[in-house]
């Protein structure tokens, strides 16, 4: 949301602002894209006083807090999507496909049954005496649904809890992540967020105090870090991943980048590390995390662990091993190391982005029905559905991209996307300048033209500089790959027919 | 939440590092309470690198940002709570009665029947197709759902939405905004927010470039305010509520702080307005309100309107008028004056604090049962109810207070409090210095210990020095009210009796 504000304020603020404002253009040699801030010579004193909110007045972080997922291209798919509404049959489509955000329920995913009755019954437990809900909803739903009042002071879920969360239900989530790694878990160490972003936010809000600090990021990146580190105040201090090495992790980068940083004069206090990876999708080997604790604990900073995607695994020769896990069994308690996890309830087979976290919904993710519950086998049809079929998807387009000449797609052993490297053809390269466009931009852009098929550009992520990426999701429902696929084929060959020699 | 996170962080901190701390008390001659930074000369650096969190490497704003609403007496309260589960009958009452907070659903108010039924059916969809479903629950809150998930793209509830929120909800809202003020409302003018607390945030984050910013505050405030100024580096240039004339609000004083603030080089970018009052309860008159918006025209300020409590009036001779009606019908556009207004599903009638806002609810409220619906008067009968018991207790507890020696208490025309204040002895103020403890701080610490009533002392709140005040909701439920004013009345005249002469 508050990535938004700032475009929103822009647009506001172009409304009522008479004058007219020329916005320099993304530089390409950033390793990603900036915001400028702007100056308008021809505001003067007495005209700011009638408008007391102007883009020269705003505070100048919320100019520079950029979030690619839902930015410009995204826009623009929208107007086209008004106007297949407005004049069918005006484009080269039929439907905008969205394939730039990880927003599975509105590409067709559904709710895990079990969940939605237990939410349904605790938002109006008036109904749970009553004898039609037992033929409407599972036993073990109404069951939960009991349980989970008791848990609430008055049984009132409408209230304020204890600002950490529902006590209760945080001893519900610890006994659920001490089962997932195998070491306990206080539930006084857990904070029940609106979401897994206002925490990420209070993170960088609480160890940022001046431009001076700095926070390890990863690039390619979750534009939420460089947003929430812009907003905040701080610097981000990127560590690159090896695209030859399926996106491996090399410690000796992250030191390397440390040390320039500090010779500059950073500090830097923490090192966030994604995984499973978004937008890249590896998952790191148990070993490698460890170094990444080692080397946390040596430099005194802050591991801020995304694993949000923690429930999305789609090859056998991976798993998911929480850094809280590796850190205790390497012997390492909270005195050893500073660690932040965060979890969603958002992603997972669940897919509730929507829900914005919620207390009930986060204690039925972390504690799902187990063997011999009555829901236990829907249930499990319903997740391992979902997770299989995510594989598939990933396989499939992991396929697809890899057969378009000139591009090179890294597997998806986990998350939720697909992160393809465009050789572009030096004609195109030239094309897009000419446009005043990032190359992956004027890419995305003739896709989105062509097919209505929404990326978002490597630059929103962060690339290494002179390479060009896009993210696409693995959302779609399976019966429409196939016709992603073909579009994107057909699509790819007329570009480069285009721009090639 | 973030304001907690300050308090939480201190607590971590102090259990993981093992120097002592000494935190120096609140000064008495600031208008409220501050906190300070802290300094530890015994921490050296070869120990900071092993806790890369510390109460000296924290952004400092973190520290300063304070929210008394749950503060020291809460936590206190909330000990003694735990007592009286473990040691029954060792405390000099039973329960602990919390009028610290306005959660009226924690102590017993119950939700709209007609708003859970809808937001369970769009919980869970599936249902909706049942015949059970006829039978358990009314006919137009099935209509309603079924109405709201066709303007819900995909009808997916779980998904990520329009960043502004879900479109056909914003112009549901539009549309009660104008059915309740008479002037158009837009739809792209409007922002679902989780709660209305994070919208505050996001104005300050915006407003907010550094100390040389203010904004002007009402004192008394809801200390939301003055911890988001904290938090965001800006300066809060405080405005005093006249207690002798119902906490009014003079122009005069305005004018008169901003030329203060101004002439120390502040530029105050905004002016905050409570109306109805929080903690004073006035509701403002129209008269007052043009004049308002006059001088944020006139001194080109944004207004941030805090209209939270717009339907908790309690007198016949006031009513609730928003300041966009008030600017509409001056003849004032966006082009003139800047109006931000915060309007919450929080409190009202419905009180469902624990939603988080929630864009379905948002729309129930704006736009609840109309007169023909089914539901309508069963929804009247229980707005009705707690609306009248609500100002019935608002009028019960006021006499209370003002039959107390040495208190008085302004009416409550609105919102849910009542602030008395109370005229503490030389004996009293003196016993206070002696434990470090404001006035009004140990008042309401004695008045806990000794009764179990929870009250948040007036310094959290700001008054004018000099002054002593406690902030008590109106929320016990009724049949709770006589004990509550006896025990009052008990603690009251011994506390008198031990401190007069």
């Amino acid at each position: 949301m508050r990535k938004f504000v700032a475009c929103r304020t822009r647009h506001l603020i172009r409304r009522t602002v008479t004058c007219s404002l020329q916005r320099p253009l993304s530089s390409q040699s950033s390793y990603f894209s900036s915001s400028p801030v702007l100056n308008h010579p021809s505001m003067d004193s007495s005209h700011r006083s009638s408008f007391p909110v102007t883009l020269q007045t705003i505070n100048p972080k919320v100019l520079k807090c950029e979030y690619a997922v839902r930015g410009e291209i995204v826009t623009h798919a929208q107007r086209l999507q008004q106007q297949l509404l407005d004049n069918p049959g005006s484009l080269p489509f039929d439907e905008i496909l969205y394939c730039n955000i990880g927003n599975p329920q509105s590409l067709g995913q559904q709710p895990i049954t079990f969940f939605r009755e237990v939410l349904a019954l605790t938002d109006h437990p008036n109904i749970l005496d009553r004898s039609e809900t037992q033929g409407l909803f599972s036993a073990d739903s109404i069951e939960r649904a009991w349980q989970i009042l008791d848990q609430i002071p008055g049984k009132a879920t409408g209230a304020y809890s204890h600002s950490q969360g529902i006590k209760g239900l945080r001893e519900t989530i610890a006994a659920g992540i001490e089962e997932r790694d195998g070491f306990p878990a206080d539930p006084n160490d857990i904070f029940l967020t609106d979401g897994a972003s206002p925490a990420v936010h209070m993170m960088m809000q609480l160890l940022l105090r001046s431009e001076q600090d700095g926070i390890l990021c990863p690039i390619p990146q979750y534009p939420l870090y460089s947003a929430s580190i812009a907003l905040h105040g701080g610097t981000l201090v990127p560590y690159y991943l090896d695209e030859a090495t399926g996106w491996g992790l090399e410690v000796s980068a992250l030191k390397s980048q440390l040390e320039t940083a500090r010779s500059k004069g950073l500090t830097v206090r923490a090192l966030v590390v994604i995984n499973p990876g978004n937008p890249t999708g590896q998952v790191l080997s148990e070993d490698n995390q460890r170094e990444i604790v080692e080397f946390c604990k040596t430099e005194g900073l802050v591991l801020l662990a995304d694993e949000v995607y923690q429930e999305n695994i789609y090859v056998p020769d991976k798993k998911f091993h929480s850094f809280k896990k590796v850190s205790r069994s390497m012997g390492y308690g909270e005195k050893d190391i500073s660690l932040v996890s965060y979890q969603s309830v958002s992603k997972g087979y669940y897919g509730e982005c929507g829900k914005r976290g919620g207390q009930i919904l986060a204690s039925l993710v972390m504690c799902p029905p187990k063997v011999g519950d009555e829901s236990y086998e829907s249930y499990s049809l319903e997740k391992d559905g979902i997770l299989s079929s995510l594989a598939r998807r990933a396989k499939t387009l992991e396929d697809a991209f890899n057969s378009l000449e000139g591009v090179t797609c890294n597997r998806a052993e986990g998350a939720m996307y697909l992160f393809p490297r465009i050789h572009l053809p030096e004609k195109a390269i030239k094309a897009a300048e000419a446009v005043n466009k990032a190359p992956d931009a004027f890419y995305a852009l003739r896709l989105l033209e062509e097919t209505g098929i929404v990326v978002v550009p490597g630059s929103g992520f962060g690339q290494v500089p002179g390479t060009w990426h896009f993210r696409c999701t693995i959302l779609p429902q399976e019966d429409k790959i196939p016709a992603i696929v073909d579009r994107l084929n057909e699509f790819h060959k007329k570009f480069m027919d285009e721009f090639q020699g």
